[in-house]
């Protein structure tokens, strides 16, 4: 299978981290947003949406949507219950994650920690900041209902909805969010980044310093 | 089975759709955003997230999300297709709804058409309306795909893709957004509307006047 990314898209590294935890082999290619590669024709018969992760399986059908990918890699796997009503739980965050957590801290990341191009006093940004700071309650608050060792989706090990709140979570301090004042959050991240077969951003980089490694 | 939701929301909308063309009965309790229903603790019990819509099985479990409500009630039926890749496909596009579809077109409708709060010279309204022309365009050249009989997803029958982008596209108008310009999404829509068991937004409506019936 291959993957095509690009170096710091969070919704890409969800797919690289759970192919990690699952040892399947992924080929990548990485494209630069910034070198129009997304807007390339070859890119967009792949991805009609201009739009990274795309997974495209060995026959050539290609995936859109990390939704769509994890929940495709994982079926059959520990990653995704079989129960059908534990499998809707499991949509239940992987959609509150695109609807209601990633917006908000991919845009600080990208507005005052990327591009430096907004200052946190913006309306755009403290707009920005009240959601993810809501977001982020709603999963400290999910995390805390059975101690330090709950999983977002399910009890008794991970799942994909872990994976799918993990990146942007995990680089939320680039945007100018303190994890700190969320008991749950920070344990949670150190939790994933234990399991066998993780996979840190930049590789080479195993024990990511975000304030000092990424720079665009 | 009981749905909590609102009188205009789009994202509960797309339940009831499914419910009437399964022919499932669906018992529903209509909150009052204005009111304060989504912050009391006997909804917030019920969903976290202070969101409708919220599915209550007759067990008393509890779905969030409308992603995760439609893929649940869909299994098993011929709105979801059995095929793993094929589910993953319908998931493509219940996630383009979430991430790129629904939010701009919700915002323009609730800013110009509901509270007529904002006017569309409004950075946030322009920024608004640049990504619900994208979004439509991209439903619209997806649609183009296979001519006027095409489905989102799925090719030979409507899957729970086409209901969950059917909504906030049905009440683009509501937002100042012409759909003539999309020669697929108008026909689209009527065959929608045209399948046994529709239900319209506003039950005694049946056939929606957008620019008169629907007020703050």
């Amino acid at each position: 299978m291959h993957l095509y990314d690009t170096q710091r898209s969070g919704n890409a590294w969800k797919v690289r981290l759970l192919a990690g935890f699952l040892g399947v082999a992924l080929e990548r290619t990485t494209l630069s947003i910034d070198k129009g590669d997304l807007r390339k024709p070859s890119f967009l018969a792949r991805s009609p949406l201009a739009q990274v992760p795309v997974l495209e399986l060995d026959d050539g059908r290609t995936l859109s949507e990390s939704i769509a990918i994890l929940f495709y890699l994982a079926q059959g796997t520990p990653w995704l219950p079989a129960d059908r009503f534990a499998q809707a739980r499991v949509l239940t965050w992987l959609s509150f994650e695109q609807a209601l957590h990633m917006r908000p801290l991919a845009q600080l990341r990208l507005h005052l920690g990327l591009r430096r191009d907004k200052n946190p006093d913006d309306p755009d940004m403290t707009a920005c900041l009240a959601e993810a700071h809501e977001a982020l309650r709603l999963l400290d608050q999910r995390l805390a209902r059975q101690g330090e060792w709950a999983w977002i989706a399910t009890d008794d090990a991970p799942s994909i909805a872990d994976i799918a709140l993990y990146p942007y979570t995990r680089m939320a301090p680039l945007g100018g969010i303190e994890l700190g004042p969320y008991p749950q959050i920070l344990p949670w991240l150190r939790r994933i980044e234990e399991l066998p077969g993780y996979q840190p951003l930049f590789p080479g980089h195993p024990e990511l310093n975000l304030s000092t490694v990424e720079r665009p």
